[in-house]
C-alpha cells in the first residue's frame, strides 16, 4: 500500500536534512551571537488569532479545523509573528527590555505550490521589540547582511531596499489617494509585480490613481538611491528633508554598522500587510528575478492590538525556500555539509571482531563520532574502502594484536600505533 | 484582544525554549556520535497513511481536516514512524544499508492534558533498519543509555526493560489464550497499569485468562531478571533455552557494549502496539513511578505493509515531557542552560560611545557574541552590573583613549588594554 505526501510538502533524507540543519544553525548561530534568544510556540493555534490581525481574509489560506465538540476553530500557524505577539503581549510588564527574540517555526499555508512557495516551509524571525528609534530597524538589518555574509553572499549578490509607509503615504496623498484608501493603495502596490498590467491599473483607477499619477508615482518611487543620497531622492519626489528623519537617521546606523553598502533606498517597496507602520524592507537578489529573501518593518501598534501595551517593534521574516534557491544559483552550495565521522572502526582478524563492540562503545561514550563495519569481512582493503567512503577522518584497525591498534588518518595517510585504552584520548588530540 | 494559547501546548519563552534546546541537542549530538543520520518529514500527512498501521480507532486521538475540496482527509502527525515507513518503502532500494536514522519530530495528540503527557510535544525517534541480528536492537538501546548517562541519569534512576513478543506469546497460549486473541492481550496487558484491577480482570476473562490464569500470568512475567540470568528465567517460566535465543543473543552484545547493568528483563512489557514483532523494551524511572520514558522495539513487517520490501527494523521513541520530569525530579537540571555572551561592550563617554556601534559589528561578524547596552547612561558601575548581569564572560570598556579599550574577564577581574582593532583576535585567544 503506497501512499504519497500531501502534495507542496517534503521529505528531508539525510541529505536533504543537512542542507537544513545547515542553513537552520546558520540561523540560530547569526542570532545568538547578536544577542536574540530563542523562543518557540504551538504548532497550531486558535483560528481567531490570526483573524486579529489580518481578518477574515486570511482564513482561506489557512489549514484550519474543528475541535473542543465543534466550539471552537484551530488553525496550522501561517507565520509566527501573531503568536510572538500573544507571547509579548501576556508578559509584557515582566520581559526585560529590549526583547530580542528569534524563532525558526515551520509555518503552514493552504496555497498552490509554486516555485519558492510551499505548503510547509521554515522561516526564520528575528524581532525587537520595545526599543524606541530607528537603531532597532538597523539592527535587526543587521542580523539579515551578517546571516547572508556568513554563508558567502555578497552586495553584489542581493540588495536590502528600504522604504518608509510615512514617506509613500505622503506622495500617494500627494497624487489624490484618499486616506481611507491608503491601506488598499499598499496592498495594490505591493501585489504589482504579480498582476497583469491591465488589471492592475484598472485597481488603481478605482483607488484615485488614473494612468497619468500611477506614471508620476512609478517615476517618483521606482527609482533607486544609494545610502547616504537621502536629499537627492528627497529632491527627486519633492519633499523636505524634515519628512525623511527616521530614513535619516537608520542611514546613519547603517553607515555606523557598517553595512550601508548592502543597502538602498527604493519607494516601490510597501510592505502588503496592514500592521507596517515605519521603515520596511525587503531584501532581494540582485537581478529581481526571484521572490523576496526576506521581509519586515516596524509594527509598532501590534502588542497593543493582542492586548498588551504599546510597544515599539520591529521584526523580519526569512524563508528557506527562497533562500536555498539563492544560495544554488550562486553557487554557494558547500560540497558537504553532513557531519564527518570521527573514526571508523574496522577488525581484519576474529580477535579483532571481539574488540570492535567494546571500542565502539567507548569511543562513543567519550563524545566521538564513531562507526564500524556491519559486514563479516575481513578483507582489509575492502573495510578501508567503506571507512574512505563514510568520509571518517581516522580508521583504526583491529588485529590480533591485543592491547594495540593502528590509527590512521585517512586524509594524510599517516598511521600509527595507538594503546587500545589510549585511542580516545589520541583522537582528541589529533582531530 | 486577548487570545489564549490552545489547551495542552506551550509557549517556549526564552528560558524554556534554552531548556528545550538543551535537550534537543544532546539528541541530536548523541545521535549522531552513533552514526544515525537526521532525518524529518511533512507536520500532516494523509490521515490514510495513519490508518495503514494503526486502524479506524486512532483517527479520534488525530487532528485531522478536510482539504482538496472536501476529497481528502489530512491529520498532524501523532508519532513518526508511518512517515519513516513511508520514506523508507519509497527508495528502499536506493538507500544505503543499514538505514540508521534519527528525528525530533514535534508530534500532535487530541487527549486529555495531564502529567507526562501534552497534545503538542517533540519525540526522539531512533530507528535502524535493514539489519538482521540482534546486534541492531542492542545499538538503539546503546544510544537510549549513552543519552542518559550524557545528562547525568545513571542505572540507579532507570532500568531499561526488555522483553519478547514471541515468548510473552508462547506462555500465553500455554495458560490458553487463542492465537487470534493474542495482540487484544498484548495490548490489555499494556494498560494494566492504568486500568482498575476489576475492568482489567472482566477484560482478562474474555480472552480466555481467568483468575487463576491470570495470577499465574503474574507470577510467570512480573518477576525481574537480571542480564546474563536467562537460564533463571527460562526455568521459571517453564521453557526450553532455545526458546530465548534471540534474547540470549541481545545480552550478548549488551554485555559486549557494556550496559548490561541497565538492563533487565521484565515479560510484563509488552507494548501495544500491534506492530512490533519480537525484542521490545521500555525504559522506566526505577521506582516505576511515572510513564515509561521511551518505549520501542522490532518492527519487522511494517516497511513491507507500506509497500517496501520485507526489512528488519527496530527503534524507539523517547519524548520531552516525561523526560523534563525525570530529570527535574532527580536533579539533574543545570543551572544555567542559556547561551553567554562573549563580550558586553559598554561605553563611559560620548567619544567611547561612538566606537560601540561599529565594533559590535565587527565583533559579531567575527563569530563573536556580543552585546551592548541600549541605556544612554555613561556610569561605568551601572553598565558593568549590567554586563554581569547578561552573564557575560568579557566586559570591553570603551572611554575616551582613542584606539584602545579596556577589555575585563568578568570571572577573574583581571583587565588588560586592548588595541580596539585587535579586540576580537583577543577575545578569540582567551575564550
Amino acid at each position: 500500500m503506497k501512499i504519497e505526501k500531501p502534495k507542496g510538502t517534503r521529505d528531508f533524507y539525510p541529505q536533504d536534512m543537512a542542507w537544513q540543519n545547515y542553513i537552520t544553525d546558520a540561523w540560530r548561530r547569526v542570532s545568538i551571537r547578536h544577542g536574540f534568544e530563542e523562543v518557540d510556540g504551538p504548532i497550531f493555534e486558535k483560528l481567531d488569532l490570526y483573524k486579529v490581525k489580518s481578518g477574515d481574509g486570511i482564513v482561506s489560506e489557512l489549514f484550519s479545523f474543528r475541535r473542543e465538540n465543534g466550539t471552537t476553530d484551530f488553525a496550522l500557524r501561517p507565520e509566527f509573528t501573531p503568536t510572538l505577539a500573544r507571547m509579548v503581549a501576556d508578559k509584557a510588564n515582566s520581559l526585560p527590555k529590549p526583547v530580542k527574540w528569534f524563532t525558526i517555526p515551520n509555518l503552514c499555508r493552504a496555497e498552490r505550490p509554486q516555485r519558492g512557495r510551499l505548503r510547509e516551509f521554515l522561516q526564520w524571525n528575528v524581532d525587537l521589540l520595545g526599543l524606541e528609534g530607528e537603531l532597532a530597524d538597523a539592527e535587526t538589518i543587521l542580523v539579515a547582511v551578517d546571516f547572508l555574509r556568513e554563508l558567502g553572499v555578497t552586495p553584489e549578490h542581493v540588495r536590502v531596499k528600504i522604504s518608509h509607509r510615512d514617506v509613500v503615504r505622503n506622495i500617494l496623498i500627494k497624487l489624490g489617494v484618499a486616506e481611507e484608501n491608503i491601506l488598499d493603495a499598499f496592498n495594490l502596490l505591493d501585489r504589482r509585480d504579480k498582476m497583469e498590467v491591465e488589471d492592475f491599473e484598472k485597481a488603481a483607477m478605482k483607488l484615485g490613481l488614473d494612468e497619468h499619477r500611477v506614471q508620476r508615482f512609478q517615476e517618483a518611487c521606482r527609482s533607486r538611491y544609494r545610502t547616504g543620497s537621502l536629499g537627492s531622492l528627497c529632491k527627486a519626489i519633492g519633499m523636505p528633508e524634515e519628512d525623511v528623519k527616521e530614513l535619516q537617521e537608520l542611514d546613519d546606523k547603517l553607515h555606523a554598522l557598517g553595512i550601508a553598502e548592502w543597502c538602498e533606498y527604493d519607494l516601490g517597496i510597501v510592505r502588503g500587510l496592514a500592521y507596517y507602520t515605519g521603515v520596511v524592507y525587503e531584501i532581494h537578489e540582485s537581478s529581481g528575478a526571484e521572490r523576496a529573501l526576506a521581509g519586515g518593518g516596524r509594527y509598532d501598534n501590534l502588542i497593543n492590538l493582542f492586548g498588551g501595551p504599546k510597544m515599539p517593534a520591529v521584526g523580519f521574516g526569512m524563508g528557506d525556500v527562497v533562500l536555498s534557491n539563492l544560495l544554488r544559483d550562486k553557487g554557494l552550495i558547500p560540497e558537504n555539509v553532513a557531519p564527518r565521522p570521527d573514526v571508523y572502526v574496522i577488525a581484519v582478524s576474529d580477535a579483532g571482531s571481539e574488540k570492535v563492540l567494546p571500542l565502539i562503545a567507548d569511543l562513543r561514550a567519550k563524545g566521538l563520532h564513531a562507526r564500524f563495519s556491519y559486514k563479516t569481512t575481513k578483507n582489509m582493503g575492502r573495510l578501508l574502502k567503506e571507512a574512505v567512503g563514510s568520509k571518517a577522518k581516522f580508521a583504526c584497525i583491529l588485529d590480533d594484536a591485543e592491547a594495540t591498534a593502528q590509527v590512521k588518518n585517512l586524509d594524510t595517510q599517516e598511521q600509527v600505533e595507538v594503546g587500545i585504552d589510549e585511542i580516545a584520548k589520541y583522537l582528541h588530540e589529533n582531530l
